[in-house]
């Protein structure tokens, strides 16, 4: 029954957005389950004397953030968020964390009442009062839907051009995890699905806090032992706090794309790890490189380090992650990099495990 | 009491034998657990006309196989493997593995009773009839005695330049752990005792095949979310190899400086890794590239690939190990490397997992 088919929305058209679309696209297309039609959400612009939502539905391509792709004719571009999303089933997440709140405002009592929300937005936002905040969370706080997760190495580029890859779907929903997944799975595009939601989100905002250690080490010169080491010790920092922080997590999360996977690329790629190694080798302030090598952008890494140090701090536990704590320290200039490693030397870790 | 002091004993010499015998002999001048005096077994051979054990005795130096390094004075080279291991307690294995039979041979009835042995050796042999067959399980075999193994991503170099990094040790004995990590730790080699010893002895031969994989990757180009996903899918059939063939093991070893530490290092440095990338790029053979690269020396991954399809191939349980499958067709000629995404592409992996 078409009545019964599932409709879907993409709020959100950057690189990463414009690359799922792509994927979103031809699955609606091919599969019955789904609408055809998928309206994707442009923040209007004018590109080259003409709007970016016209050249979009003319060229079938987004010239501005993935230039050179072209998306199925069935994606269509919309540049009002609630046009864009009040039909929709499945709403998926894909912009900058810091326009969530205002858009959720925007959203609120506009969407099906059972729509549900799947966030392909890494990092989290600040708590108030201090700490962190998932993304789905303040998506669930605002527009009272459940949000599920998708996370793994997935760098944009890379994606849109079709490299095999996988990624990790966090869906509590049993009915859900299927559909999900067929949206979103193509020949190139492999998912799993894990119910552990809260664990697939927050891997990828604390990969960037490790990746910053890994930065450090490149820029010491501590070769490849060292960094085989400060990634585990960071991987086994990020299960503890995921332990301590949000209970009931499987070990088994962490085998996947959203866990090791993601947190390796990150570790040898990334802009995190890049600008940390320039830290080490300049002598310049996080602040200086971000507007030299970021276009004045804000790395993730050390805003996370800080917000995972309050928490920390709060529970008397920063002696547990003498990882984190020392890359915070570092990056707030309260510790030299060359001190990584005495204060990680005698980590908890290094035990006699019976 | 001096009668209680432990005597350890190193049984090899090459670069990462005399790199650990540099570490160990610290530990045994320092602690008062062992008696100060560690005997190296070194296979005599002219270096310059002079005796190799000469000049590591005079100099404390082995100029041939890590020179610029000096070994602790109570650290003695011993040209007869009975001399040197006849009084000892524990003895350290850290040859290559084609010497162990024969070694082991000459061994027998002439060592300690109540000796226990400590592995430091990688890869594992081939078992009579087919398979494989672990190096600590042989020497247990010849010599009746129980072997514990170190493993980690210890490339022999930088832990001889103090660099910081982990390993790990398996060991059943409860008492013995704590002593065992005593034996090897230091202010930069870090250590953690586990007691699934089989499980740590694996990773350290099937991580071979997978950085085949992520060299095959890196020569056909495709990304560094495509190589995530290949060490992580790797990742998942160690996992798997070691949960059939030698069940018991904890997943949290997987996580040790064994498992995915070194996992990282071998697919991002490693000669495996190298060679593998030269086999596409080329289109030489694995032999050819043996020669021109290795000086004739076989590469552990394709021979480690063959022997584990072996037990895969009688349990009919290739299907289940697509990765591991596909770089043993590929190093024997049956598959093109170009073929490996479409062999791994329908993972077992990719599945909703509730």
């Amino acid at each position: 029954m078409a009545s019964q088919k599932k409709k879907v929305a993409i709020l959100g058209s950057g690189n990463w957005g414009s690359a799922i679309a792509k994927i979103i696209g031809s699955n609606t297309a091919r599969l019955d389950t789904f609408e055809d039609t998928v309206n994707m959400y442009v923040f209007e612009e004018m590109v080259d004397g003409k709007k970016l939502t016209e050249i979009i539905n003319s060229t079938h391509e987004n010239v501005k953030y993935l230039p050179g792709h072209k998306l199925p004719a069935n994606v269509v571009a919309v540049p009002d968020p609630i046009e864009t999303a009040k039909e929709a089933d499945i709403l998926v997440f894909v912009l900058p964390h810091q326009f969530i709140p205002r858009l959720c405002q925007s959203l609120l009592g506009k969407i099906k009442p059972n729509a549900v929300g799947l966030s392909l937005i890494k990092g989290f936002d600040k708590a108030e009062g201090g700490g962190i905040e998932l993304i789905s969370h303040i998506i669930t706080k605002h527009l009272g839907i459940p949000v599920t997760v998708l996370m793994g190495a997935n760098l944009a580029g890379e994606v849109a051009e079709e490299k095999f890859c996988e990624t990790t779907i966090g869906c509590k929903d049993k009915e859900l995890g299927p559909i999900l997944r067929d949206l979103i799975q193509t020949d190139y595009f492999r998912v799993s699905v894990v119910d552990d939601t809260d664990t697939v989100e927050i891997c990828g905002a604390l990969k960037n806090v490790v990746a910053c250690a890994a930065g450090f080490v490149d820029g010491l010169g501590l070769g490849d032992n060292t960094k085989a080491a400060i990634i585990r010790l960071g991987l086994m920092e990020m299960i503890k706090f995921v332990d301590i922080f949000y209970p009931g997590a499987r070990l088994g999360t962490f085998f996947e794309s959203c866990g090791v996977a993601d947190l390796i690329t990150t570790c040898y790629g990334g802009r995190n790890r890049k600008v940390s190694e320039a830290f080490v080798k300049t002598g310049k302030s996080i602040e200086e490189l971000e507007k030299e090598l970021l276009n004045g952008q804000k790395l993730q890494g050390p805003i996370t380090a800080d917000e995972v140090n309050y928490m920390l701090k709060a529970k008397s536990m920063e002696p547990k992650f003498p990882l984190f704590t020392a890359v915070h320290r570092i990056c707030a200039g309260e510790l030299k990099a060359t001190e990584l490693i005495g204060q990680i030397k005698n980590h908890p870790e290094h035990m006699v495990k019976y």
